[in-house]
């Protein structure tokens, strides 16, 4: 294994931690990282340091490090900054490698003293061949070994998504996406960077897709010819930030980042088979989409909808992204013709509502009309609009969709639902994770543009 | 009253209805609307025609109008399309004006028999003056009065909202939106159109906002004048649909419409001071929050933000929308200054996380963040940008914005939230309805950006 490897393992897969400064109050707003560990349920060894107490949940406390006669893989720092750097160089003097800065107040602060602090941690870095994550970081989280350094208390999923961010939001998570597997918060990021970031997850056999939040790198090129690498065995995905000069002040307020030119980063991430996300909406969706589902070899895309409407809609978005939605060939067009009112000209989006209401059960036409589309060797996926009518009807959906891409595992599936229920049946699709639900046809269909956009990628690699 | 708002308040509040077609079969997946109309809580007379059973529900059916010897304010048609025309000329004998036609396979249909039907409709409308609504329409929805002739039992909240559709999908209602105060499908829109409609929600004192779903008009002139008399006084909203060739095509078989140039329909709203929504989400987000938020008379944003990484997505957002994220003047920063650690340049987006962390209690602190930015005259509104740790948080973060909200009536509040119950403070929010939660910072200031615009393009109407 390489030292790089090694360390970034001590990071993300820690077997023994230790606190540094932990609260000794517990419960609701004490930010408590220890009470959040506990009840993740990590089964590795913890050490919480706090010279004012001797005790805190019935965990036995240390003064200091060099108290702790244990291997520590990880120390996380949650101090005022002015105590931080005589902490690293106990940390170097017991051996511990890896550190995360959870202190605020340096690059990212914009006074003199903020600066003196990190050039007093660059050196002992440099002196002691320790290695930093942060500072201003929440630090580092695995769902697979119930493992967070947030002083937030997060939800974790083990999903195969591995995100390296600037923020601490993506540990935390989105209603519309939880924590999602492994996280690393870089931050400030004035030691370990995306490349080691990128290092890890590359190797890393829990890891399916790589998400970034970028709001500067330090080492463009090398990031940029490491992505291309890895883009040709796991898809990358990244947000970068801080696009205008206003962007960029508030962003060195954020974590001290230089940001760079929108214009650069495109042809970097380009350049690298990135796939640069618009927004955090668009990021979000991705990251789901591309965890969840098959490769999208094709750009042409078969529409089953019980809404006219929301199927005219799906048209006007595929004007604005690089997907088709055109005629079938005659053999499907015959299968849902068997089932339609002799008046119905079917076309593509199939509009299954005026067969719906002459048919029944309508479970067993919404299974038959998805199979036709399924069984299109023209088609490169599917989009389903439904509606969830009740909380019962998103679970029927979201069982329809999710056998049907059990039956049809290299075929992506995505499903736009609207009705009262729809997010809910969102919700039941990610949990299941065969398929990815959307709230309107307009994401379903971009985040099918970008899949495809993948495979082109990739094949230029 | 005008004959038009005398016909389309027995379409919008009838206080006797005729049920043409009801399934003899209740309970789950059959659809039926007398099932549902008891189910809400309709106070007006119903009576339910089904010549194959003489009682539903505990109902005496009909077999025939004529039987009925009340006055009908509203005749819904459920039954196959042949049967349509005779049913509406026994409905003009009966003296019966208002008439959904839930039927398809009209001018939606492409057929022969189809277009006859319609011609055979349109000359009894002629000849008896009878007013339909459809055909291949869901019908009326009002939650003022728990009415709504739809055979999806929906979810019916008392928004100031009124919606003109052409799909049953707006009735429906959607996860973000449930069904929104008083709805018309017009659907095919044979006879009664969006002059009718429009004129109905100009007088409707519950009716603050006016949301339009477009395939296509038939005058657009008159469509044009009307819509900008009315935008004077209450906003319109519009997502204008089928704007290829192919879309048009598909609208053809869903409604029977022409959809026509997307640049004409762009110069139209624009004349008639009607928001026009990009794509349904946008639509969504609009209705939301025109129908909660007061008018925005400044383009100048406040932001407070628990995330300094999403502060800096703002500013990228606010980029691309026609709004501003600048310095706020000296008094402003004063009071952040008070709270903040000395280190902190504070800034707009004021990052409040540095001070959240070293002062307590959190909550205190949000409130006198949000008053300081609410105060300063300079800002046309503020956006919060805030994360739901949990169930907990989500309902804090709501009362203290909405708190903040009801202090400040004439300045809009729009919330970012993220975090994994960022969806459940969204959703309170929207319950309270004194400020709009959105997912991400892009949603929320896009929204702003259109709230301003409505108070620029009144001043010029």
């Amino acid at each position: 294994m390489t030292e790089t490897m090694k360390i970034m393992k001590q990071f993300m897969e820690p077997q023994s931690v230790a606190l540094i400064g932990v609260p000794r109050y517990t419960g609701e707003g004490t930010f408590n990282v220890l009470e959040n560990l506990l009840g993740y349920g990590y089964q590795g060894r913890i050490y919480p340091i706090n010279p004012s107490v001797s005790e805190i949940l019935g965990m036995k406390t240390y003064s200091s490090i060099s108290e702790i006669a244990d291997n520590i893989d990880l120390a996380v720092i949650a101090t005022p900054r002015t105590l931080v750097p005589q902490i690293i160089t106990e940390c170097a003097d017991s051996n511990i490698k890896a550190i995360e800065i959870v202190a605020q107040g340096f690059l990212d602060a914009r006074d003199e003293e903020g600066k003196q602090l990190q050039r007093e941690i660059d050196s002992i870095v440099r002196a002691r061949q320790v290695r930093i994550l942060g500072p201003n970081t929440f630090g580092t989280a695995n769902a697979f070994i119930n493992f967070s350094s947030t002083f937030i208390k997060i939800k974790m999923r083990r999903h195969p998504i591995g995100v390296i961010c600037q923020t601490g939001a993506f540990l935390m998570g989105f209603s519309e996406l939880a924590f999602v597997g492994k996280g690393l918060d870089l931050a400030n990021a004035c030691d370990v960077s995306f490349s080691e970031g990128l290092k890890y997850f590359e190797n890393d056999p829990e890891t399916k897709v790589i998400a970034l939040h970028i709001e500067g790198v330090h080492d463009t090129k090398a990031f940029v010819s490491m992505s291309g690498d890895i883009a040709r065995k796991k898809p990358i995905l990244a947000l970068k930030t801080g696009h205008s000069e206003q962007a960029a002040m508030a962003a060195q307020s954020h974590t001290g980042s230089l940001t760079g030119r929108k214009e650069v980063w495109q042809a970097a991430f380009k350049q690298a088979g990135i796939i640069q996300a618009r927004n955090l909406e668009e990021f979000i969706d991705l990251v789901r989409t591309f965890s969840v589902l098959p490769r999208m070899e094709k750009p042409k895309i078969g529409v089953v909808t019980i809404s006219g409407a929301l199927g005219v809609m799906a048209i006007d978005a595929s004007e604005n992204f690089d997907v088709e939605i055109d005629e079938l060939p005659p053999k499907t067009y015959k299968a849902f013709n068997a089932m339609a009112p002799a008046w119905l000209k079917v076309s593509n989006p199939v509009d299954i509502w005026p067969i719906m209401i002459t048919a029944q059960p309508i479970t067993k036409l919404l299974i038959e009309g998805l199979e036709a589309l399924l069984a299109d060797q023209e088609l490169g996926a599917v989009l389903f609009i439904c509606a969830a009518f009740d909380e019962k009807w998103a679970t029927s959906l979201c069982q329809i969709a999710s056998e049907a891409a059990a039956a049809h595992p290299d075929k992506p599936i995505v499903c736009s639902v609207y009705g009262p229920s729809g997010g809910q049946a969102i919700q039941e699709m990610q949990d299941v994770g065969k398929v990815v639900g959307f709230h309107t046809p307009e994401r379903a269909l971009n985040a099918l543009a970008r899949l495809n956009e993948y495979s082109r990628l990739r094949s230029g690699l």
